[in-house]
């Protein structure tokens, strides 16, 4: 194999083809990056078996073929190497000979046979999205799945859609965040789990997208498999296996105690109480609700806080505890100034609900006694 | 104690004075900042016993008296409150209070007569310099103190004073960085060594420093204590005990080879080179010295690369072995854009020496066989 490629075209390809590599394995060849060079495509991929991203790069073939290539070293290489073309080449050894200006690298690589590229993958349906509005909609769900490998449901999102409207939900069991948008057609019925680690790796490639990019992402299906694919990028990641929860039955209900309050105040006023908390001393933040403001409280072996925080109230007056994470979680999301945050009483969740419908995020109180 | 800062004073003051803190201690009032309010003078204190910061805070002192509080809970609170009036008081059973706005905390201190403070400071001489100008002289030098606890005059830079010329200079046993700079005034004589973890906590706590600020530091000893003290901020740590090293013979002699060469060139290629080298498998960069240019050679069991930088050459020819991190750390604080490099054989340091005399980096050769 032998291509030509600029600088920054290869670092752009390596980087995101790279966010599929485990960071740790026993697998040596999982560690690589694979480079194919066939009918006028280069292609970088990465992957963990369960995930592969499969980018396109420019540049000229000058011989087809194709090369595993240990992917810290060649990352580190072409970071470092000047902003003009770079040749990378292979001999039928597996040596891998990377030339730019007067710089010459020897490293050793694999066979490119070695390298397990996803089977067919045959669309059995799928729907469009621009590439902003999928980073937006993972970042605002994405905190709330759960880091426990072992249930893989909450460690994955709910991509659900009726019509022309897609419902994304996240949920650990002890809290829920819901996004609803408007899709660009009606594409029926679609309804998948998705791998949380997965929709954070596209997160962060889709980092620095724009919202008027202009740039979609085609989200497709086939029998076990979900496919995202954008104009250099393809991405391929088991599904997971299972039906999600019936998440109608906890929104619903009479929220009849409404708070309206000033997101930044009652934001920065939890992160404070969240202050006096230590691993070793996890203690609720007790909220007094009243009928013109809400007194945050906390007692921990560090100390103890309260605050005051001005608010509208509908409603009953009641004492009502969380784990303030969570509550920080979902107010570091949301755009409003002004929020509405709806309860029942002490033993029923918090609801935070946009008044167009596009988020929700419901909270399970703790117990904090008498 | 009962005193009121405003939030922005407080916190810079807190975050100058807590880099004097141990990051671990088994001594728990040494993770407390000492607050004294006294004779219209609000100070904080931070300390590892051998080296106290001092920082005066701009306030309003509404009773006098002292208290410690926990470093790393008084931080915390104060970054998280909002840019107003901060009142801190402490009662008899050292309970503290922190007010601001609607935000009440309470957190338990400890006796101020429980901190240990410096002792009297009586100067027997000093000199002065801009803390821009003491910023920047650290930055050049400081990363060529060993970091080797055993051996404290390695661990320390020595300042030299001869009439209005100060010289710094830090060496490690493998490399030694000087730096030359002229006073504003004839100071005599001046020879200590400082603790080198000393002057990173000064630099840093000088990063922000400009060079036009008209800052200035006063540098001033007594039996064995240097004290550093600017407008807000005094410093006092122990001296390192013993006579430097006489460094004249190491970097005087006749350097006949001479390499003027473009410094961003030189660096990029060595930090290059030095991908290839992993913690178990150091291996040397290999410079082999050219009329026209020189050629950068390494090869470790990750692979091996070569590179050409184009130079102009007066002396001998010859191939020598280097550590690349030594040059690296030397060329990343060096501001010239073509630097000349001295070397005598294979066997001889490289010395690079700025034509002014402000600056010298000497580095030993490694052993590269036949």
């Amino acid at each position: 194999m032998k291509i030509v490629c600029s600088q920054s075209e290869l670092l752009k390809s390596i980087t995101t083809a790279s966010r599929a590599i485990p960071t740790r394995t026993t697998t040596e060849i999982l560690e690589c990056l694979y480079i194919d060079a066939h009918s006028d495509t280069i292609t970088v991929t990465g992957s963990d078996m369960a995930f592969t991203i499969i980018t396109k790069v420019k540049g000229d073939i000058i011989e087809e073929g194709n090369i595993c290539i240990h992917n810290k070293i060649l990352s580190d290489i072409i970071r470092k190497l000047p902003e003009e073309d770079i040749c990378i080449e292979s001999d039928d050894s597996q040596n891998v000979f990377i030339d730019c200006l007067n710089s010459k690298f020897k490293i050793g690589g694999r066979e490119g046979r070695e390298y397990h590229t996803p089977n067919d993958f045959s669309e059995e349906k799928g729907f469009n999205i621009s590439n902003y509005n999928l980073k937006e909609i993972i970042r605002k769900t994405i905190f709330s799945i759960t880091d426990n490998d072992a249930n893989k449901i909450m460690a994955g999102e709910h991509f659900e859609i009726e019509g022309r409207t897609l419902t994304v939900t996240a949920l650990d069991g002890h809290r829920l965040s819901m996004v609803k948008h408007n899709l660009d057609d009606d594409y029926g019925k679609f309804d998948v789990i998705v791998v949380g680690k997965v929709l954070n790796e596209i997160a962060k490639i889709y980092a620095a997208e724009k919202e008027d990019s202009g740039e979609i992402t085609r989200i497709s299906v086939s029998e076990n498999s979900i496919k995202f694919v954008n104009s250099q990028t393809t991405m391929i990641s088991r599904m997971v296996e299972g039906k999600y929860y019936n998440i109608n039955q906890m929104i619903s209900g009479d929220f009849d105690t409404v708070l309206r309050i000033n997101k930044k105040d009652f934001l920065d006023s939890i992160e404070r109480a969240s202050l006096l908390i230590r691993d070793t001393d996890r203690r609720p933040v007790v909220i007094g609700i009243g009928e013109e403001s809400i007194e945050l409280k906390i007692t921990t072996s560090l100390g103890s806080m309260n605050e005051i925080v001005p608010v509208e109230m509908e409603g009953n007056e009641f004492v009502i505890g969380f784990n303030p994470k969570f509550i920080i979680e979902a107010l570091r999301v949301i755009d409003e100034e002004i929020i509405e945050v709806k309860l029942v009483n002490s033993k029923a969740p918090m609801k935070i609900e946009s008044s167009d419908g596009s988020y929700l995020y419901l909270i399970l109180p703790v117990n904090i006694g008498a």
